[in-house]
């Protein structure tokens, strides 16, 4: 790695925004493989508990955290210099992170985002929005199957890094690789994010599933015709079509759609036990993903002419009040039966 | 449906030749659906237990099954005049069930089977063994996520009729289809073959890795890396790559790993448990079709040259009594990084 700034070997060349407890897994497997690193949490007090404790008690309650993560509540000193940062902040929250990063950062510095969703009204996703606010240029995203306390247990997993830049990949990978860690490259930046945003609608999709108790079949029928409507509108936004069958595609959806503990997962149940939204919001303690971004694929998919039985049916069940069984049962019903779709086909013929 | 043999409205226009428990659940759809359907059980006391008391108690024990079935042990009589046959019987007794009917079918019938698995020795698919044995040219392939106690209870589910003869799915799709089942095309019969066989040997992973308590990421690693293997061998014989993103590849290859009470699944676990191959056999009553299976992708990945490190973990552990861990761990250490296979889709680009 090129650096005309660092002489110390201490001195952090990467820093992680955001301290969830994604960013702080990320800076957490960035700090277990030797590399001192700096994480940035917007709340001074739990800066300090990380800095001095080794402790994330509100997102990682009761794991060790690694002790070459320094922890501060100062944006400016967090990123000045660093070659590397990581970007996990909320993505309702991103456009306002970037705007401050605008002022602090170089286009010689890497950027790898890890945030899942698009922003509400613009539609964006977070690589535009990094572009809109930053002079950053040479970014990418971090995104697959990766429940973050699994990880910091030191489970292993796989996860994809895509970017048109190789040296982000390159430099990225090199911080976050280890025997427990795999991680796959990818170009397809459009796809990678969009895969990570769309599975919530299907984890949605899926607690209603489970809730109305349909059995592993009807479950396995959700998540794969979900998984060729989040194509088809992928493909329409620009994203290669075989992303989807990837990790950060079917492989992420697969583990959020299994874990009845995701949040996205709880809303769909609450719901199909009869609930309505703010019932379901109320007894989570926060809004899911899925719930925004089951209205922006459904407002996306409108105006694009797109067929998404699925997506709409979770749409109506979420934000029409539609009956969960109703909102299923249009998949069902729906009237294209072929297992793969020709849009798919030829955009993969493209692709190539 | 043309037909010019039978007049009689309950005379049986299909026949399902298997009475295991897919080939009885296949029957039974059809019978709920309102067809008259003929089930040949090649034992006598089961026929017989069908025919008169509408249970499959060896297979489907404490089910109730349609009065539409009619059961017989007489295979001539299942055949003759029908214009619509489903095979259902067991791989390895395919092609001696096949060799008999070479001297009952006529060309004019339609033929379906859904039995998964390749021939041993030969690896020959089943539509192979049936055209090599008989004059029926008419013929498709069923498959897809579909566990069949959950069908005969009325749980909702997608299945993949695949063929080259439009003919043969309408007329199949016409008995099958129903409210609760829905019935997905695909022209890619080699595709669909290679899915439901080559699915088992995953299981067979994520029986170990369930058993060594990896963790939901490290079970959608292996899971979406060997589907990406499935579709290298798949492409490889002449498949279709896009078939495997479909309810025949990541939708049975999800139902298969997610249930613990599937052979192949215990097999998995038996030998993480530290049992030999032949203590999990025994101690499962019956050989796994992926115990099989493994061995039949181990030899054609290795004389077609295609790199399949899971696919190889798996033989290793269960044919060459490797350590699990170590089995597991080629996944982990494989050299290339590659989140979606070059050669996919370059095969994908030709395929439109």
């Amino acid at each position: 790695m090129a650096d005309d700034t660092t002489s110390d070997e201490t001195t952090p060349r990467v820093s992680v925004l955001g301290a969830g407890n994604w960013g702080t897994t990320i800076a957490h497997l960035i700090g277990s493989n030797g590399f001192p690193v700096t994480l940035w949490a917007r709340n001074r007090e739990l800066a300090a508990e990380i800095d001095e404790r080794h402790q994330n008690s509100r997102y990682l309650p009761g794991l060790s955290l690694s002790d070459n993560i320094r922890a501060t509540a100062d944006l400016a000193a967090a990123v000045r210099d660093v070659p590397l940062l990581f970007l996990v902040v909320p993505s309702q929250a991103f456009r306002s992170v970037c705007e401050q990063l605008g002022e602090l950062v170089r286009p010689s510095q890497l950027a790898v985002h890890a945030t899942k969703g698009i922003e509400l009204v613009t539609y964006k996703r977070m690589t535009q929005i990094v572009l809109e606010e930053t002079c950053l240029r040479q970014i990418g995203v971090l995104s697959g199957p990766n429940i973050a306390r699994e990880m910091v247990e030191g489970k292993p997993a796989g996860t994809v890094l895509a970017s048109r830049f190789p040296r982000v990949i390159e430099v990225a990978r090199a911080h976050l690789k280890s025997p427990q860690l795999r991680v796959y490259s990818n170009t397809d930046v459009v796809g990678v994010e969009l895969g990570g945003t769309l599975k919530n609608i299907i984890a949605i999709a899926a607690g209603m599933a489970t809730q109305m108790d349909l059995g592993e079949n009807a479950k396995s029928l959700l998540i794969t015709r979900g998984l060729s409507e989040i194509a088809r509108l992928g493909v329409a936004l620009g994203a290669d079509p075989m992303t989807f069958s990837g990790l950060a595609g079917i492989g992420d959806l697969m583990v959020t759609c299994a874990s009845p503990i995701s949040r996205n997962h709880r809303v769909g149940a609450a719901l199909a036990r009869g609930l309505s939204l703010a019932e379901a919001i109320e007894s989570l303690g926060m809004v899911a993903e899925g719930v925004k971004a089951c209205k922006i694929a459904y407002e996306l998919t409108t105006q694009l002419k797109i067929r998404s039985p699925l997506m709409h049916g979770v749409y109506r069940v979420v934000h029409e009040g539609l009956d969960p069984r109703a909102g299923l049962g249009e998949l069902m019903a729906a009237a294209v039966q072929d297992d793969i779709d020709p849009t798919l086909v030829r955009a993969a013929a493209k692709g190539a």
